[in-house]
């Protein structure tokens, strides 16, 4: 049997070792391990393994860690990796972790970007690599519109894999990256930007391995030799995929996924418009659109500056480098050609259905003065690619990754960190986030560049943040200023739908309505399904009883630290 | 204080006890009950309540009893029922459960019909009537087309309720019958028939009380201050609402409902099929059209006989009082100017959409040979009703009742035993289901009465077993007949999706994939969430530890009785 990387040649005193776990047993864990996947398919990770380039960036190291790391960069790093290839080798493995109480961080591709990539949690765990070995499309119905697959699909994969086999007629949706895990990114309830975009309400059945190991399936898979398994979401009982979903109950790894049958026609558009205030104008416009089913997918409200980002870095447009001011981003906004606000959306359907959305949708929106609108304009080779060309890509679920360009926006290799706060789809709500986010990105010095998503009712509100990982100083302004936001926006009744790792013990304590029954309520889920809580320890603020009030809940830094 | 009905009145021997329980506890635990609810909304039950009226008929039975009993009409009897006031009141209730282990079987309207109405699994529950006085409409936002419900709300006084307060462009949508409850149907996971016709997606966070007692809100509702609870359902973490349907661990208080805001444009209409062997073509079409979004909401494929019965007893309409044959139905579709199979549908949006919608219906359906199609006439005062009449009220989210009188087929009161199993929405599935459910009710002497309706991508074959509770012979051929008939599917691969108590525990044994992984996770749940077993003992096949295998499971009749 081979050895397992770098067991043998690290030291105790280099390994990552996770709490109430002893070198000995962690070591003799891994060797069960490898009995299971073989030892190829296990890594020892040491703290030595982050080194930086010879720039002094950190881009080379592994990809279990958060590549846009905010805290320090061993805070949130991972013991091992052990990839398995099989349902049996996750149940197995499982079963191995809660003997030797070896926690394991589960992840598909690991592409969480901005949310903590791949990194764990609880620094010490074991990254559980499903993505690498089992990545297969399991099954694909053309009569259905449905596919299964395995936790290491990738939007671009299974776009390839219809693509290549017949199924050129099934759409996929995928979010602005096409790199992620269709299944691993419909756990954390992503979404992207066709009428399938509300990704975990399109996923149909489940197979589950629970932290005992035992295997569940789900829905209409719980009836042996079904035919509905990817067909009928529900099953009889309860219902309990949404547990599965930003939790550490359970490794999903089979997962169904409803597939748009393509509509006849697709048309996607640009709405720009000229001035900074007329954010909610613009929302209250898409809000009723969007109820109404005239608009059928969930078009965005993007800023200028995260357009410009896109075409190149700040420097190229302004020598300034603090917050730029509302006239700095109009300069911008006319050098390339978009309004302060603009709506990339589509149409969907064959001609004559489409000229009936589009008369809706221009009578209400050119009555915004200053408003314009374009369609994508063919492209000859050669010709640069403009946002609404992506965007007209990805509104019609073609995987790409145009637009990881605007990470650079400050410097070179950027970091980005999502502050992801829901409101109600209002003008009034849209400006004072807005609003909210502008003041504390000003006090904090960084640039806002955001997007507002309209999903069926509500509003996402998706900010990213980009900064410099190699300076410490903006690394803690970043990490500062979302905590404060986090409660600027609870305070106002905002909350998040998603967030990065160091923040999820301070948002599930925020979701307090009734002296925190519904955390409470989690524990007590995770203290039953996971009494050795060995599964992603942490996730979503949800520790188990072994590892709660132990000091792995993060602190907040607000009224700790000065700037 | 006024005492509580019946109870003094009462001698031990009469009273209806839960197992575990003593007359003397149990007269305690009502008066507790009493202390938090008043005396007037606790009523005691006794087995003399269920005397038959003079003509020997039981519709005189109090309505926490299944109207249309299967097995003994004293089988799923509740010992008393409680009408709490408030969330509050429900909590406490919950806790004075736990302290007297009297088990709770809570009901919204109780109009469950033909899946045992507001009657108890558990011989000797107390039902938990929540709807009595729990039945406001806490608050509609015409902004984002949302409600907030108790559970008491009905269908009608949500219709009502919303034409009454200015909301008259939202829509709501209902089941074939409107006398239920909006959030009870929900849980149910029940269907209706414009394009917000599966209920329980269309849900948006919910109040719940946990089996111990404590009350947490779904989504964003665990968020102090909110103001997204009914617009956005996940909140952040595990989205726990899906295990809070079908089951037995918590008792939801409150819901939001999502409406549809008047889409612009209606028509209603009726495609009607000349051959029994029309079916399988017919499925195949419709779900293409359904996938792709041409038809947007459930349409049903109804058999002639339901319609037939609609209009009036079958007596009317032949003197064989057996299993009608094929030519036999051909004359009755005739006579009342339908087809064997007929697809009541409708188009949602303005015309020119509805008209783009038609072509494709149209030139779909007509290439069925002997097709017919037509839309609802004007009628003038005094005309009858058609069914297509009826369905185009329905279909629109108008609530009635007028298709109850179906029931009376067979006999006068005739009473309704659903069976529902889902398959694939194909020609070939349908077909075998029809063949099936046909050859068991010719060999019971049942008419065969059922609809296929077409989900977002399954079939629900619901059939419609009428029989007349009075006669024991035939109580006894409808429980037997479907008890083999969920045999039968299972072998094909088809599960039941709700169910009559009586097959509760059937078909919770035929999920049973993986050495019954999905029950035994659902009894770690039961069992962690409600240790004393107080909530809803036997839902969906979950028995809590404390009455599980104690012989409260209902024993299959296949193989010991003989008809």
């Amino acid at each position: 049997m081979a050895s397992i990387a770098n067991l043998d040649s690290t030291k105790d005193e280099q390994l990552v070792l996770p709490p109430d776990v002893t070198a000995a047993s962690f070591r003799q864990a891994l060797q069960e391990f490898a009995k299971v996947v073989g030892a190829d398919n296990v890594t020892v990770n040491t703290v030595e393994a982050l080194q930086p380039d010879a720039e002094g960036h950190y881009y080379n190291i592994p990809k279990e860690h958060d590549l846009f790391y905010v805290l320090e960069k061993d805070q949130f790093i991972a013991s091992a990796v052990v990839c398995p290839g099989s349902t049996e080798d996750v149940s197995a493995i499982v079963k191995i972790a809660n003997k030797f109480l070896t926690p394991l961080w589960p992840v598909s591709i690991g592409r969480n970007f901005g949310y903590g990539g791949a990194a764990p949690r609880l620094r010490g765990s074991i990254v559980l690599d499903l993505g690498s070995r089992m990545n297969k499309v399991l099954e694909v119905s053309d009569r259905d519109c449905t596919c299964l697959l395995e936790p290491g699909v990738t939007y671009f994969q299974l776009h390839e894999h219809l693509q290549k086999n017949g199924f050129e007629r099934l759409w996929i949706d995928n979010p602005d990256l096409g790199g992620g895990s269709v299944v691993g990114n419909a756990l954390e309830r992503g979404a992207g930007y066709t009428p399938y975009g509300e990704h975990f309400s399109m996923h149909c059945g489940m197979e589950v391995v629970l932290p005992s190991g035992e295997v569940i399936r789900t829905g209409m898979g719980a009836l042996p030799g079904n035919n509905t398994w990817q067909t009928f979401q529900y099953g009889y009982g309860p219902y309990p995929d949404g547990i599965f979903s930003q939790s550490n109950y359970g490794i999903v790894t089979k997962m169904g996924v409803w597939l748009m049958p393509d509509p006849g026609g697709y048309q996607s558009y640009l709405f720009s418009f000229q001035n900074e205030s007329d954010l909610p104008e613009i929302v209250e416009r898409i809000r009723a659109l969007r109820i109404a089913g005239i608009i059928m997918n969930a078009p965005t409200i993007r800023n200028t500056l995260i357009d410009a980002a896109v075409y190149g870095p700040k420097s190229g447009y302004t020598s300034n480098k603090g917050f730029l001011s509302s006239p700095e981003v109009d300069t911008i906004a006319k050098k390339i050609g978009v309004g302060r606000w603009n709506i990339y959306g589509a149409m969907y359907g064959p001609k004559p259905m489409r000229d009936i959305q589009w008369g809706a949708l221009k009578s209400s929106f050119m009555e915004i003065p200053g408003a314009k609108y374009e369609f994508p304009e063919p492209r000859k080779d050669g010709d640069p690619m403009s946002v609404l060309h992506m965007r007209d890509e990805t509104l019609r679920g073609i995987p790409n990754t145009y637009e990881l360009g605007w990470l650079n926006w400050t410097c070179e290799k950027g970091s980005l960190l999502g502050f992801s706060p829901i409101s109600p789809a209002t003008g009034v709500d849209a400006n004072k986030q807005y609003e909210m986010v502008k003041r504390r990105f000003t006090e904090f010095g960084f640039d806002y560049i955001g997007t507002f998503v309209v999903g069926w009712r509500e509003l996402h509100h998706i900010v990213c943040l980009t900064f410099d990982k190699t300076n410490p100083e903006q690394r803690k302004a970043a990490h500062r200023c979302i905590e404060l936001l986090i409660d600027d926006a609870a305070a106002e009744g905002y909350g998040e739908y998603r967030t990065h790792l160091c923040f999820m013990d301070q948002i599930a304590s925020v979701y307090n309505w009734n002296g925190r029954a519904m955390l409470k309520f989690n524990e007590l889920l995770k203290d039953t399904l996971d009494p050795n809580g060995i599964l992603a320890p942490g996730k979503s603020g949800i520790w188990p009883a072994r590892l709660r009030n132990r000091g792995f809940e993060l602190k907040r830094s607000i009224g700790e630290t000065k700037l």
